[in-house]
């Protein structure tokens, strides 16, 4: 159990942490769910029933009761060697992962504005872990990391100078930490090194996102300021109109209703009207369900959409990755997608787009292709463990 | 002077008229501005000094004056033989032009609430030729009805199925007049039906929009519920993040200001902050002014992906054409645009682009590039007269 590495993973009321041995395998996931309310509960693993937590747990009991119980149960030593911590937003302070120190904890507190909802949680959970392991080092890892290479013709919106002078409003890009797999795991199988490889990748899970990846550097994605814009998602809009916003408060329609909507109730869920699930969808538009169709329509036209304006960046393009839940198991929409992209020279080998590629190590182009399409299982959780062993060198 | 056609376009605070004689040859354009304030005024086509109108002259007001004057300057007859209205709003009602009755005019107005900064005043303009031309038959060609062929897919956002239910709220496209005599135009020139003809059709005017026309029909556009939505405009800021507005609040912005800051204070202007007139931005550019080439580099990326994504809809291109303002007299941007489009097989001719085709029946592509490139003048106006001569039979 020596070396074992902690990813934590904190969300708006909810605590995911991972446990990976020296090899970087998983050896442990655990969940703890509706926190700050009077159902607190956790998991772990995929186990069915939830154990129950004691009414308005925080952030940080929860951590100490997933500790307790990972190290009751021989999962892990008394402290781990190095802990992970998933952050949201690092604005343009953080271009890669860093180590944790007082100066850099104040510099993520310093985004916490850009990620209201998201960043000062993950602050309370590196509080938490520094309190109950002080002589542990700790990792940030960011998901908009990866995207401080965009150019500044990509990353500036049309908008006042002010607003990014004043406001910090530009593009910032998220999934950062996928999309780095993604190019590490492309370039693998190309046989070739990161620095020479240009892809577009595709992480298609709940949240979605696309990005253009020129020699090794990010240079172009679909989610800007927030993770709400580009690509259709499971509950969340992407790019609508901005003058929906003046058209709907003349219906009535509140900002605040608006943007939850837009956030809570809209992607595959508000199309179809049942499901944000994409399997789900699946059968329904098999059993002739013309919403569940066209949830899935949008989805994939405005994806192709994407993947033809990311192309836009390269001057070379080594393959095409989809990764993510959808991505990586939905060969609907994988085909459905390509099938669109015939004009700009893509096309799928049906048989092992079926397969998801396994049997040849992910590629599911067929030989008329002009471009590589590749399936790869991201793992974003296993990188944030390898960051921070990295950071922490324990290597 | 038999068989002249008025044409009217009536704006939120002017009205312009152009009048064409029996073989569609413009014979003059009037306008009229700053209605409804303290200094209105009119103009005669391209006269330097605007004449004064009495203080809050209306649309009906300043239409008279302007009839009378085009009278008394033997411009046009008594009446004209037909006149074609520019409405801004058809909803999913108008698929083509019409000739206006009682029940169109209702069904006009019944579209104010999709743009209500627009139609209303269309409408005005048509309750003042009737008055002032009673007999005359009046006809309306509508922006968004060449759109109307969008298929599910484009025209559908991912929001609540009750916001196109209850709301109207979905894809409509605006400049249609524009870019169905692009279609027109560009099936001349490659001398083949306009049915069987695809393109790609940017209009880049201070308002811009980019349309996929397949076999003779708009399939997708980038312009959505309004004319905000799309690629980067002279102040409009078109795309955004959907989560700016939740974002701009939480600093004390009021949707409000935002809306008006996006339309007004946007684009090219809000990136430069100094100019939306893209030869002077191109001038200030050329003497290393940093934020008038991060306008036009913002400007022709996203022109860029736009092109890229319009692809999508097609599985021919028989022509990728540049028109408006900016399209037909900016070999820069047209040069940086087609730049970005090597791996999607466009490539420029620069020495015909320098002289925006003229030598070439408005080709510009050279003999690298997989698709035709066209550069081809708009007549917006023009279009609206010869729908209304041909609807009031005048042909």
């Amino acid at each position: 159990m020596e070396n074992t590495l902690l990813v934590v993973n904190c969300g708006s009321s909810s605590l995911k942490i991972a446990l990976f041995d020296k090899d970087r395998q998983k050896i442990a996931s655990m969940l703890a769910g509706r926190l700050n309310t009077p159902n607190a509960r956790f998991r772990i693993g995929k186990q069915r029933d939830a154990t129950k937590l004691p009414p308005n747990t925080t952030h940080k009991e929860a951590l100490a009761v997933l500790m307790d119980t990972a190290q009751k149960k021989g999962l892990m030593p008394k402290q781990p060697a190095a802990i992970g911590h998933r952050i949201v937003h690092g604005g343009e302070t953080f271009r890669e992962a860093v180590l944790i120190n007082d100066e850099v904890l104040a510099a993520i507190q310093a985004c916490n504005l850009l990620a209201p909802l998201h960043n000062p949680v993950n602050v309370e959970g590196i509080m938490a872990t520094r309190e109950l392991f002080p002589l542990v080092p700790q990792v940030a890892v960011f998901d908009t990391a990866f995207h401080q290479t965009l150019p500044e013709h990509a990353f500036h919106y049309a908008l006042p100078q002010n607003y990014y002078r004043d406001w910090g409003v530009r593009r910032y890009g998220f999934h950062g930490t996928s999309h780095a797999y993604m190019l590490q795991q492309a370039a693998l199988r190309l046989e070739q090194s990161t620095a020479v490889t240009s892809i577009i990748s595709a992480h298609l899970g709940n949240g979605c996102s696309i990005t253009a990846i020129r020699d090794g550097k990010s240079v172009d994605t679909s989610m800007g300021l927030t993770p709400l814009e580009g690509l259709v998602m499971g509950t969340r809009s992407g790019d609508v109109d901005p003058g929906l916003f003046d058209y709907l408060q003349s219906k009535g329609v509140s900002a605040e209703q608006l943007h939850n909507e837009l956030n809570h109730s809209s992607g595959l869920l508000g199309l179809s009207g049942q499901t944000n699930d994409m399997r789900t969808l699946s059968d329904l538009a098999d059993q002739g369900d013309p919403s569940a169709q066209l949830a899935i329509d949008v989805f994939c036209f405005r994806l192709a959409k994407y993947v033809a304006a990311m192309m836009v960046s390269l001057n070379r393009l080594d393959a095409l990755v989809f990764t993510g839940g959808i991505g990586q198991n939905s060969a609907r929409v994988r085909q459905q997608t390509v099938n669109q992209l015939g004009l700009l020279g893509f096309a799928i080998d049906q048989h092992n787009n079926d397969d998801n590629g396994l049997n040849r190590g992910g590629r599911i182009d067929c030989k008329e292709s002009r471009f590589p399409i590749l399936v790869i299982a991201t793992d974003e959780e296993r990188v944030i463990a390898g960051e921070a062993a990295r950071l922490a060198e324990l290597n």
